[in-house]
């Protein structure tokens, strides 16, 4: 157990539970983070750490003052170590340009936590075709997360096309009577599309830690 | 001018605007409806009258009571007098089999307005050979209701399909977090598909106004 | 299919539609929209390309550095490349001078999807006889779109005095109870004035894209 | 102070204020408030009792077991003793025959309170002439009470035609997103015309007490 | 009818109405406010304008620009042109030193449409000796306005010790779960003091013209 | 632990708590609890055990197979066993008439949890000096528990009159705008009176068992 | 393709998707539920059909007219024909006895769908003994189901005890401010405890439906 | 009573109650507050005055103004004078960093208020074992003030470990559905821990005022 004056680390929790260890950068002021990682990373140097959830400045202090530290710009996230050897497939699916952070943080969370990752990006509920046409990739994963602001739709209409797991992703991406999200979250919720699960809105990272478990473990 | 007593019936507004007269069944008793429904026939027996959200006991009291009443069970609705000829096409698109009841509500206004209409049945967006199956008739119309309940993700499906216009109707179909159709009313304000307009929720005849005016003075 | 990097572009969308290429510029860099415009432009220089959300910087530098761009302040938006013949006429109705931007984007929206279209301004429903001056041009309209903030009462009255099919805009004018356009909304959706649709918050876009469509396709 | 068990009755305090004994019904059953009125009227017979909310069976008991109670069916009220001189006009507007009862509520409350009552029925927003006719009405009167449901638009359009004080009171008539009478309730909040007060959802009763109070002290 | 070019000024209508002329500042430049202050005032010299909600450039460029303007820094407002005859008293209540803003707009507005005014300033419900001191103010005025924030009880309180017409404002005073005003204006609109009336949230404007109409028509 | 099938009972746990054992009566068949409240009391026969939320059908079914069952009317509820000797005294308040069963709810509570227990009834904000008229109660006890639904605004009054530890219990009672006890929970929650808790709306128990705990412990 | 009149049946989705059939059986009477069942059944009789949400009439009709259905009385369900061999395990967790039935509705939908299944009942978060005691079974598990109503942090602290997936189920237990099940929603959304993913309200199948996908394809 | 024109002082109400003195640091100038702490210091020199609230300015403005008082940076406030002698304890618990601002509001407000404070950070849900390691700490306080963010379960979960007086505090700390700290007032009102009382959000001064009392009158 490291205390840093703003923050106890129990830095062998990562070995007890096999996941790594993360840092959620909200609130959290640059010097602070680089203080973090280090000392996360100098713990364990042989395993993952991951920061999100990142501001400008925090992602600049990182870069400059943590060597080794790899910086995700869409995301908005950081790792320092190793990642793990990849096992099964998370695929993660999002709608509109404007939801690729949050997919994006999603995807780097499954990597970082030991899944394969694969990317399907900007298929919206009203370009079928493209939908359609990655039906294939959809397929062969362990786990999806199809993410999705506005009217929150894309899980119903994948949830429909495949068998596989679905964690949906609702986003703030929106205006008016998206209420920052809550019209998504909603329609997610609703969907009628059986075993479809949902996170918070704008929750990335939740998705990506329970897809890459079920991956992790899948045949 | 008809009194009696319990309404007053403005048995000349139908000449003014073209439209046919309407009764909005709800609250009213079986013995008010059929006395209204003779008044207003009677003054202008060669156009038609809509009543509509009956009660069980008021469609056995209209058929029984007021002869030349044609009852639709499914729309819960009646008719008297003859319709206008049809004009321009409506076609009438529902999700669910428990949708089907305001899917009828609005195709049966939209006729009595004076369109043509045409229903699409069971064709939830978890089943998009269904959708792809019926462009055809999208692409014929010349206004869409697509009448949704859950997550009411079927008009931004729909909308991505066609340029035709699309009136979205949500319904109070679902559970939980649906609230009663709040979770559908959003979904469809928020839909990615560019033209969708809403009604309200269970607003058939609403919709069912809107797309006959559009029909009628369509090319 | 262009891909800029930051947008992947399907610059043959247009032709299989028939509508203009629209770009949504809440989110994006200046230097993105005056790259977005640039390839839409060229690669169709005989078709209109419209841009709305536009911000103050945005403005400016298409501007300076989109040769033939022609700016709408009051909407916020932006056309290159030539307008299609107007097909019919869409009336664009606003309640006080608050409302005048949503208005304006309906209107060069539904301009650019190829409808004509006239605006009567400032006729709010605590002042009748403005609305009552304007009955002419209501009932020659193809279709109406009725922008309002506040208690969105206007739709209802302007549906109380003709058939012509009405889209109702809510906006975000007001404070305290009015819930940034949530009590416009439900006004709206609780019409009595029969055959009143709705859009989201704001959402001149999407009312002058649905209206244009119903005025093109008009005798 | 009379103590009956179920209630302890300040017999004293209308001689204190100058108003009216009220029972409010809802969740009393027939006898206990066939009880009250007998007891209240007997300690001050020369004076008028109110009892609103009435259920059927309260309605029926008052009349058989209460010598002297008038009914008011329409209102849900009943009255015993004699009403005060009236002072001043209360005119009371209401939108659609479904907001008649919380009207008659109003106009009975205020005529108990000591004002004169005027009212003025069935003048929805969607038919501005029958608003327009009943101007003279509305300049006359020293206090108005407009009564609506679902968007609640008529005190927007009636506050713009009269400078009277004009309190307006939501009606938890509509469906779907009406949620029982907020949109009226946020529509009236929200209103354009300056200086509309609004009261409860369905609050007859507390506007006929306001606007009492403003006509009998008028000049 | 004047045209500014960012606004027309009906500058007939104090004379049809009776009532000041209204500028609501928000959302307007100083230099619009400058301009319309001048054209009104220029127009009817011998009337009030009256003109509300002013941000701090708006004021500081009245007062340099507009000579003869009034500044009321606590109200936010400024008036121009003689004020007219008090007629009647509105009392003016309000609960704490946060709420004084909208009190002080209520008070003014109040006193320019042509009432006589008394403040009641800090008279929490915690503290209840200090209502009590200031009961005989209550009772001499012709109407009360009650102005609070957080739980909104102060209306309930000074409408249990008085006949005195109640208007009251909800302040968006608070944090946390007052949610800007909502609870104290759902307290308010649940006082169980009969008769009681609300305004939208900060509505101090809306209040003081009500008052001000009842007060002026008082005996 | 017995296993009565319908449900486990752990027949020790008041014995490490020092609390009675407690029996939620709602959704429980009249049999069910009477088959507990006999086993709970068997294993237990020196100790208090509480029923609350009882049906009429299950205050029947207590009352005739339940010996020694103490009925409490007002609260819907039942004890058996002797109550333990009151330590420390809580003062409950409440509003009107319509709040008494939760009032009563909360005081029986009170009691078997092992407190002294005071009424003080109908006491509402709209008439101070019954209020003023408690006060000696209020400062005699070591725990106020205040009921009130509508506004919920006397737990502020209360408040501001001691500075005895305050639990306040909004309930359902109310109409329209109370939505169910809404307006009463924000109210109480944003209550001007420093140190006031809030529990759930109808809450009476909870209320009961916390202040009880407050007393006992008190000096 | 079967047409029942009432219902159309897509007898070969089972044999494509590998899931079995599923009838909803809220909305629909006894006689249709026998019909589908025994249409399902006769297409397929190697395979199960699932039939959720039955009233007491419907699990009457369907215990007496489809031979060979086995009710689950507490999931309010019916299965018929053979359940496919187990693969995998899910746990489902609930908290209070009222949980139970959307518990038991979850573990047979999951069952039905190819999973084994453990129940562990009754470990709400108060009793901290009864979850820790369970913690071999939630490890040993492929997916936890974890079902809880009033403020639902039951998943928070099973999260917090293991790295199992997790499907977090709200029921609608409680009363007052749970409002339906919305507390325990928005407590599952909040979960501090990463990888928690949520279903609507009370909805047990979903959360069977995804948690018998994972289990089916772990290792 | 001083009056310093932006604020009247009740210097002796610290006297009458027991209590010290507050200043409710939002909305105030470094200013105005620097001349509030010297007012009333000077007044009472021998007691406390506590000052909360405060923004980085009127800290700066505090301590190198008001010479004797004493900063509490994590709980943004301030005291001067002599903190009475501590009598009871208050346990304050708390889950995460984020809320540690909330819980030392909390913990210095119940000291100024006269209870001996003990703390208990950092003992999310999540993290059973540092909860159960900190039993002692809890049995030993005379009240408990819990503090938590996100879903605000630790409430419950402490609640079900120990008797003691448990008021719950609910943070805005989180993001999405945690609609602003919502979710955790929700979680807390629902918390199935008997005996839980909650306070608005953010609010640690009214949970401060409140156990102190509780604890200061404690055996």
């Amino acid at each position: 157990m490291h205390d840093l004056g703003y923050a106890r680390l129990d830095t062998d929790r990562a070995r007890r539970t096999g996941d790594p260890e993360v840092v959620y950068g909200a609130g959290k002021t640059p010097e602070q983070l680089v203080g973090i990682l280090r000392t996360l990373h100098a713990a364990h140097p042989e395993r993952a750490v991951l920061a999100t959830r990142l501001s400008d400045e925090a992602m600049k202090a990182v870069q400059s003052e943590v060597p080794g530290a790899v910086l995700d710009l869409e995301a908005r996230a950081a790792t320092i170590g190793p990642l793990p050897e990849p096992a099964g497939t998370v695929a993660v699916v999002s709608a509109g340009t404007s939801d690729a952070p949050v997919a994006a943080e999603a995807a780097l969370t499954a990597r970082v936590y030991g899944a394969g990752v694969a990317r399907v990006n900007d298929v919206g509920v009203a370009g079928l075709h493209r939908i359609l046409a990655a039906r294939a990739d959809l397929d062969a994963a362990d786990c999806l997360i199809v993410v999705a602001g506005m009217e929150g739709a894309l899980p119903s209409v994948v949830g429909g096309l495949t068998g596989t797991p679905l964690v949906a992703v609702p986003t703030s991406v929106g205006y008016g009577a998206s209420f920052g999200g809550i019209a998504a979250l909603l329609g997610m919720l609703n969907s009628c599309a059986p075993g479809v699960t949902v996170v918070n809105i704008d929750n990335g990272f939740g998705a990506g830690v329970f897809a890459a478990r079920v991956a992790r473990n899948a045949r």
